[in-house]
């Protein structure tokens, strides 16, 4: 199977078709990329018995695929049902002039399509190591690999990234050229941030273990 | 119809019984209360045409319903069909000695139930102010309020907090005791946390317009 990149612009399909705020629409690939780069942790929404399902969980990617523990949603899994994955960062409240124009400045991906049990060890292995290297990015060097055991406990699936939309939202309110700026009120927006902390060690650990160079350098770096 | 508070027990059906990780599940409505309270996105998953769909929205509640915009999902909620909504806050990295015992540490609220379209008009100016005053305390106060034309423009859905489960994770790895503990490894937690920004004015406001009390407060307090 070749690897050639995806295009660089997202597909127009039935399923990511903006029917809302299509100007907060990107048609650009490199956007869904770093909306996905930002995070680790993903909404897995599935189909059961006809209801949806809407789990969080941690995913990782390559250029072509997107990878995510499964365990909860396994047992709905099997035989390639639909799942639409989501990702959505939130980065501030937008205080207009009127509640009616309030709004949220935030980044989001979704993604469609039919989510695979990766079975294959070597893709499995592949896949969690992606995963890892994503949300902690040099444990998969520092930790213990999985054993054999460990790899068949553990549910990874794969979904393609190729049927995909974002939606971005940024900036000042949108009201502050109509009527009601002239009610002389303040708006604006507020930040919302997200950072990492300060490594905390298991406590049964002795007092003097040094924290790793690439746990330590994440403490106080911005997230999302 | 009367508002007795809804029991403090969640409850156990087919839909909010853990399958996985039990141990993380609480039984609580005071936990169910305190995710919804910490945060104002959540992801709604609904079923459109046998697919899922999972899209990020604003929520406020009160003790027996959470309000949500719903303008995005409103052409598939026609006559009540099933929902999910989940609102999930990430805390930190959980950096054990196998990579097979990594995990993350999070509060995750999931609500099941049908979405109900608000149309009493009095109703959905309660759910707006509700809603506004969850996301942006002091707003619904400080703004211009909904005319009736923008309130008629405005998709509200509600749905019984009744049915829902709860699942959170706190505290170091899960393989301080076991032999991995001899690897010698460095273990722990790597923490996240948000916190709101410095209002940024609208730049269209005049540079001395000040900032309400009710906004400038919140700058520099966490989030989540």
């Amino acid at each position: 199977m070749a690897h050639d990149p995806l295009p660089a612009a997202l597909p127009l399909t039935d399923l990511t078709r903006h029917r809302r705020l299509r100007e907060q629409g990107s048609p650009d690939r490199a956007d869904l990329d770093a909306i996905l780069d930002a995070g680790f942790v993903c909404h897995l929404g599935v189909v059961v018995e006809g209801r949806p399902l809407v789990v969080p969980t941690v995913y990782g990617r390559d250029e072509r695929q997107l990878y995510l523990h499964g365990s909860v949603a396994s047992r709905s899994l099997a035989g390639g049902t639909p799942v639409c994955v989501t990702v959505t960062h939130v980065d501030g409240l937008v205080l207009a002039r009127s509640v009616f124009e309030h709004g949220v400045n935030y980044r989001s991906a979704m993604i469609h399509g039919e989510a695979r049990t990766v079975t294959d060890p070597a893709e499995k292995l592949e896949a969690l190591r992606l995963l890892t290297e994503h949300a902690a990015p040099g444990q998969w060097s520092y930790a213990r690999r999985p054993n054999r055991k460990e790899l068949a406990a553990t549910t990874l699936l794969a979904l393609s990234l190729e049927e995909a939309s974002v939606k971005i939202r940024t900036g000042a309110p949108d009201d502050g050229d109509g009527p009601d700026a002239e009610l002389g009120l303040w708006a604006g927006t507020l930040p919302l941030a997200s950072a990492w902390g300060a490594p905390v060690p298991d406590p049964v650990l002795p007092a003097e273990a040094p924290v790793p160079e690439h746990v330590a350098r994440r403490a106080g770096t911005r997230y999302g």
